[in-house]
């Protein structure tokens, strides 16, 4: 696979390029009720209109798409394999039918109905785990043993990094004099790619993460400057979040992202609420995470000078089975 | 009171520049899904986004601004008067604190918690009364009597309905090669507007109400060429459109509109749950019955030419309670 092996601006814009007429340049939003909350001016990022339901068909479009292109005219003898919290399976899902490719997804069996029912329903042959980062790698090795499918990380594959970093070249193109942007932290694809997109043409502008409190390993390991994870997955409602942060988008998020704040569950079921009553945004609770930091206080003390905030609201794939939505409504 | 009296292109253009930077000019979007559902390209248009959360803030901020004009300076003094099954009470709360005039809003005492909440929220004074139009009417003068408060006609007020009007105008500019309009119909406000604005231009684009079979007095008023009503409101989950067709809208929806669909209770909570699913958006079932009729067999049986059709989500002010989701979800 002729892959690349950074995650550059230059492969950014070069991803942008590629995705052009596959993926939705989603738009802004704003919300005067979140801007009195949040005493700021806010720009939401919808990537819960993005196909597949949230910005991972981004990276996963752009990966397979130079996976396609490597290997000439016959993509329908292709087959690719990753394992998911839900999202970046839902993207592959896609992205495969769109191509003509064959895509596996192992995704935690205790990942969200909706999420294996999109997956599903693009084509893909799922396999459910348990959900720990050890056997999701492991059943992912069998498939890949069994089917000899390319395996695609949606954490670390550097293609996959600067698909999603194309939401932030869009950023910057839509929302004038931006001070910083917010965006919720799972493997890091979305934070690395952004923050590369983002610093290298405005270093100005602060790179902040979001993440759950019970699964705080970004945080951790920004504060400690080593890469920490989780053995067995925490349980945050945000369960795009339970995922660890990736070796590769660690490298970036080191360099270029200049804090990552953690949230409760009760704050993230709180923005979570607050999107769907005040924006009429259909939101999953990963993709509110954004909005539970720069509600919070910590945000207002160390984030005073921000004054444009961008806030990703990374996606909408949410059970809507009342006893689901009884977590956060 | 300088009212106008008809609705016309010109009141309806002069509404568009009276209300510019008052009203959000609310953005399309389109589903991959729902046109497949549909078997037509659909263009929504999102009142879900509108200030207050319906379109309805459109008509109460035109006609409040005309009614603030023609009484100079002194809006503090000014006091009005609506009845509303919730929405166009929200809108005119909403309106009524931009211009600093007080506004007394009568709402059935079966309107959606969060309509009456909304209507409070802005300063509103509330009261409730029995879900017919006679009680609506008694309580809308009890109140005109001890306040003095003008009266401002939801349903009939031409400078309101000429608001309403402004979301025809913005289509036209929004989607080309339209075919037809499908809106919800209630009191018939919108839907005689946007036909006065789209039929004054394009006479040949085909506007289509869209109502609940069991409050199907516009329907059945166009079927029998005179206006009929229910003396005791129907029970629609598509709460907002509970009331009676007016008057006046119904002058100009006999004029204007091709046909009007009704469609089931499961038909319109199916729909209300497709574009939550599917567009991500919270939409409330009163908003999804245009898109309910677009899915419908009548439709596909009637509307066959039409290739390209807008289909206008009227509001997204819906209890988040999970009892009352868990009748459409």
């Amino acid at each position: 696979m002729d892959s690349i092996n950074e995650v550059t601006l230059e492969t950014v814009k070069k991803a942008t390029s590629t995705l052009s007429g596959h993926v939705i340049r989603t738009p802004i939003q704003t919300c005067d009720t979140l801007d009195l909350l949040s005493g700021r001016r806010l720009f939401f990022k919808c990537e819960n209109f993005q196909k597949s339901g949230s910005f991972k068909f981004r990276g996963a479009c752009h990966a397979l798409s130079r996976l396609v292109s490597a290997n000439g005219t016959t993509p329908h003898r292709l087959q690719v394999v990753a394992g998911s919290t839900g999202n970046f399976a839902c993207g592959l899902a896609m992205a495969a039918e769109l191509f003509g490719v064959t895509a596996h997804v192992v995704m935690p069996n205790n990942s969200p109905e909706c999420k294996r029912q999109t997956a599903l329903s693009y084509g893909a042959d799922l396999t459910l785990c348990e959900p720990t980062a050890q056997d999701i790698a492991q059943t992912v090795k069998q498939v890949q043993d069994v089917t000899g499918a390319v395996f695609i990380s949606g954490g670390n594959n550097p293609d996959v990094i600067s698909g999603h970093g194309t939401m932030g070249l869009e950023l910057l193109r839509q929302v004038p004099n931006l001070d910083a942007v917010v965006m919720p932290v799972g493997t890091g694809g979305m934070l690395s790619g952004v923050s590369v997109a983002i610093k290298s043409i405005c270093p100005e502008i602060r790179i902040y993460g979001a993440e759950p409190e019970v699964a705080n390993d970004a945080a951790m390991s920004l504060s400690k400057g080593e890469r920490c994870t989780f053995a067995r997955f925490p349980q945050s409602i945000a369960d795009g979040l339970n995922g660890n942060i990736g070796p590769v988008p660690w490298t970036y998020i080191q360099s270029y992202v200049d804090n990552i704040f953690t949230v409760s569950e009760d704050e993230i079921k709180n923005a979570t609420r607050l999107v769907w009553e005040k924006m009429k945004l259909v939101v999953e609770p990963s993709g509110a995470v954004g909005v539970a930091a720069v509600l919070s206080d910590s945000f207002k003390a160390q984030a005073g000078g921000c004054r444009n905030v961008a806030v990703i609201l990374s996606g909408g794939n949410v059970d809507l089975q009342v006893d689901k939505l009884s977590e956060f409504l």
